[in-house]
């Protein structure tokens, strides 16, 4: 199965330069014959949005948009595309990864632990992150600063996640070298797809990257370019949770005894 | 407040001879004016057992063994160790951590996840991993393959830890970068003594190291030498755990949606 992260340079508030570029990866994606395509967060919108207003008229609402509708007709070739999408509904806007395969809108996860002034312009997400299902292999959804909270890829993992797919706008300098780390403590393959560029001052940090079930990069770009990056990959490695012939990192935790001593959590 | 890790050669079953070889790491944290000292996992004992008896022949009693002694004299001079104890117990061996300060024994840690053959000699630790009181700070106490559970260093944070005390015999490679990313999520600082050397083709790692609260190795040592390195902290610094200025690693947790879909956890 070839899996593949798309790198981006957006412009914030402009869905149809941001459109044309989506199309240029998926031109990219599709000359490359990837299975599977992993775009970055608020892909349509871009990131730094001056106030509510260019937020919400960045919005669109899924698969309704015009983002979504170019994602959901890629798709259709038989692939899968999990995109970050600035998403407007009824109660307001979220900050969201929407998975569409084979032309059909499959899931939308709504990211549970928004960055800085995201916490302005979104509601948080109230659902367990979602595993998805594509052609038998179990994806597991997650959008960038989930990346700090172990207990994402974890319960995706525990969820039957083989495979982390991670629409990110990375600012902060660690998630590249704690992604290495997540793939090791779950034996999950991880493909974390970043943008590159600045806007308003806030820079982000590219390197896009595949890992393997053991923690290796297996593709990745550097800081600044645009494009894409694939690996052909066997998402049942992921099955097989030994870290040595004796330990198993699932079968070896201890549940019971990590809990806090003087409240519940 | 100035922590050190020593990072050791040992010689498996040589009891007299590791005891020697504790002493000169403790003449030298003395000489450099330590308040907190960890020590490698089973520093009485080494690790590489050839069976049972080997083990049991090297283990000790906690507080009451020659290891066990020597550290709680030299603790006696206002200063906390915690060291790696091959612990010998009316039930059975434990892979164990043990704490003194001020000449007394403070706490025992069983170490709730075994690495490869520690299977064969050690029973697996029954209780929640301690945080444990030192000159007003908190420490919590790991023992090297608990790395690998981002769930320890979590909880140990959760129940007030400040400071993470870790001793180690590291085989995989993994750890020493995987504990910047624990520093990173928790904010905290790490501590981490680990062994050189080889132990009947079982090869050591070294590279002991300290983190501070940002994921920064403050300490270091290569993967050769023994001796100990020390860094100042200022344990509180891990009170704040924001990551920006509207993001704090604990507060932001959604520890009601990491849950399994299908089964308690």
């Amino acid at each position: 199965m070839r899996i593949a992260v798309g790198q981006m340079d957006l412009l914030v508030g402009n869905v149809d330069e941001n459109l044309i570029r989506i199309r240029d990866i998926l031109e990219k994606a599709e000359k490359a014959d990837v299975d599977v395509l992993v775009l970055p967060e608020l892909c349509n919108s871009g990131y730094a949005f001056k106030n509510i207003s260019e937020a919400i008229s960045s919005a669109e609402p899924i698969p309704e948009g015009p983002v979504s509708r170019g994602l959901l007709t890629w798709s259709g070739g038989g692939r899968l595309v999990v995109a970050g999408i600035c998403e407007r509904t009824p109660e307001g806007l979220y900050n969201s990864a929407m998975a569409v395969a084979n032309g059909e809108h499959i899931a939308t996860y709504h990211k549970i632990h928004l960055f800085l002034n995201e916490k302005e312009w979104f509601l948080p997400g109230q659902e367990v992150p979602p595993v998805i299902d594509y052609k038998g292999y179990q994806f597991g959804l997650m959008v960038c600063f989930d990346w700090a909270f172990p207990e994402v890829t974890r319960v995706l993992t525990l969820n039957g996640a083989q495979v982390i797919l991670h629409p990110a706008n990375l600012v902060l300098p660690y998630c590249q070298d704690a992604m290495i780390t997540r793939s090791i403590e779950n034996r999950v393959f991880t493909a974390t797809a970043n943008r590159v560029g600045t806007e308003r001052g806030l820079a982000f940090s590219g390197a896009s990257q595949i890992t393997d079930v053991k923690g290796n990069r297996i593709a990745k770009m550097n800081t600044k370019e645009t494009g894409l990056v694939w690996a052909d990959i066997e998402p049942s490695l992921a099955d097989d949770k030994s870290i040595t012939e004796r330990n198993d990192v699932l079968a070896d935790r201890r549940p019971s005894l990590y809990r806090r001593l003087t409240q519940d959590d």
